[in-house]
């Protein structure tokens, strides 16, 4: 089955659609856990299928170090390996390389860079990262782009874009002739947008990524160390200047507020560690805002985390137990509270979209932002 | 609903009963998951649910220390703590204060000991002990005792075993006072018998607590360091000993083998770390032995962990799968390998129940054992 996106409602700029991919169709908006070893980190398989997300992301980066792309692929690529039925979608590895590993050498034609584990110098190039995420079998692969640090100066991040840009129609050609090889077994193809914090390179380079024949296009290089006021002002003038045909993605995006003001400029799709990084970390998130579970005040708390979830977290234990997990370095305090928060990021995105289909997005947006901002 | 045991049936020496509890009945002979500080190591109590145990262990000392009984009974308890509906049996703290903690002074009274965590200042004695584990709400209580290390001389361990028989009537005495009070909440209690390897003490013991009115009997101080063929022979030597009316504890006892021992020689309960612990270090249990998950040869294994279990985890992935969480310290490693070792263990003693019952466990200890050994 090929990949195919249906927009089925809007209500203001907010959007309601669905993506077909030869492993079930999405709901969008969407939000993506991360599974970056092909695991969504602390829970199973079998748990993460109880959650019902329709997609989650994988990481090319990490799996073409661990355990490597010709295991990855002998082992039948990364449904098979980690017992997956849903979709799957893999960055290029691009982020990763200019943000965990030791650049050796970016040159026109790829980055050589050495591996954050163990040194070993490996090559990305934008055949090599389709190349890498073909034979993984994911059902959405990403264009090899470059993302440059925030605090690059206007021509640094200037000349980055182009380069994304080049690497961009290499990304698709490689992508084409694989296609015309391999057949409709292979990924759809997302572009990646740049440009820093500049609106004007942002204009250049979402009118590039446009013309080109991409299956869906991405706003990439945002949530990268840029003030929030920042990442929101980019991506409300981005979004709208995005096909209005093809699905919209903000990578690496972001708190439940950004996902919800995402949304309202019109984003359908969305990827963070967040909810499953803060769990492991003690911090949940609620209707209310955050808590850290840490906190004293919880020692004698026999509620749940949240009143207003009813995953099994919240159904089954009380804040004082997952106080007493955290507290004591229990294994299944991670697992407790990346069920929560998890179940918190899908069901936002499921109320998400009844809102939009019910025309009330609006007012569901006030509401959530007004209550988060009040804690009550 | 008060305590009971029933003896339903045997098969030479080993012997097939059911225990009642309020939280319960247990199919003897049972190994009960050690659930530490209120968790069963890596699991969700949904995920230990899903297993089928019908009894676990709390760790009196770890639970005393964090989160402390004040606060645990406050919060009704371990059951409702954890969220757990089955039993549970609680040691008496004893074991872990010789081991763990630094103790200050052993006096007829009871132990002082600083805390293993911040060096906070304890005392436990055969009645605190018997308090606390009440006030945990447990369905069985262990009698205080002292666990002399291995190695001790003679002298010593008669020197200890007479004190740990001094306090066997104290805790029974104790137990016996709360429950004219507080009537038939309070859990039922066993006495334990110590001895170390010299098999006269042993009798002395055995002897000493099976004339007292304890609801069971457990054999203490065994799996300490001993030499392994020490300890059998002595379990060998106690078991026929104990009253033939009450289930019969062998306590931190041990791997598959030594079950298979303990049953043929009479014991009903054990409970042992070696599961859950060795998940965590990649040790994984099967019908053909153990198994290091982090070889290499299993790095394009695509089998199941055991071709003869059932568990979650060997339905759903590889041993390629699960080397590869376990060499990228993914957490879900800890989880698929501690439920795949507990279904060992816990199938095990399914298939120990149901041989004994069909008078073929003579038969089916031959074959475990010699698969085991050949490998195969």
């Amino acid at each position: 089955m090929s990949f195919a996106f249906r927009l089925l409602h809007t209500d203001g700029a907010a959007r309601r659609g669905e993506m077909s991919t030869a492993h079930g169709t999405i709901q969008t908006p969407v939000f993506m856990p991360v599974g970056t070893l092909a695991s969504v980190k602390s829970l199973t398989t079998e748990q993460l299928e109880a959650l019902g997300p329709e997609i989650i992301l994988n990481n090319t980066y990490h799996l073409m170090l661990r355990p490597g792309i010709d295991l990855l692929e002998q082992l039948g690529g990364v449904h098979r390996f980690m017992n997956w039925r849903g979709a799957v979608l893999s960055d290029s590895g691009g982020f990763q390389v200019f943000s965990l590993s030791s650049i050796r050498k970016i040159r026109e034609e790829g980055v050589e860079f050495r591996s954050h584990i163990d040194g070993s110098a490996h090559f990305l190039s934008p055949e090599r990262s389709i190349e890498i995420q073909t034979r993984m079998g994911v059902d959405i692969a990403m264009a090899f782009d470059e993302c440059p640090a925030y605090g690059s100066s206007r021509e640094e991040v200037e000349k980055s874009m182009e380069l994304t840009h080049r690497w961009a129609k290499r990304s698709l050609d490689s992508h084409s002739e694989r296609k015309r090889v391999a057949g409709a077994t292979d990924p759809a193809l997302f572009g990646i947008i740049q440009g820093g914090i500049h609106h004007d390179l942002r204009k250049r380079s979402v009118d590039e990524i446009a013309s080109l024949d991409f299956d869906g296009v991405a706003i990439g290089g945002l949530s990268v160390g840029e003030p929030k006021q920042e990442m929101l002002d980019t991506m409300r003038f981005v979004a709208p200047l995005m096909p209005a045909a093809k699905p919209r993605y903000l990578m690496g995006v972001g708190t439940p507020e950004d996902l919800v003001e995402g949304v309202a400029a019109g984003i359908d799709m969305f990827d963070c560690v967040m909810p499953t990084r803060n769990a492991r970390n003690g911090t949940l998130f609620t209707s209310r805002g955050k808590l850290s579970i840490k906190n004293a005040k919880f020692m004698a708390d026999q509620g749940p985390v949240d009143p207003d979830c009813s995953c099994m977290t919240c159904r089954t234990v009380s804040r004082a137990y997952l106080r007493h997990l955290f507290m004591t370095g229990e294994i299944a305090a991670s697992v407790y509270n990346t069920i929560h928060n998890l179940s918190f990021y899908l069901d936002l995105m499921r109320a998400i979209r009844q809102s939009i289909a019910s025309n009330s997005f609006g007012s569901f947006r006030e509401t959530f932002l007004s209550r988060l901002a009040s804690g009550e």
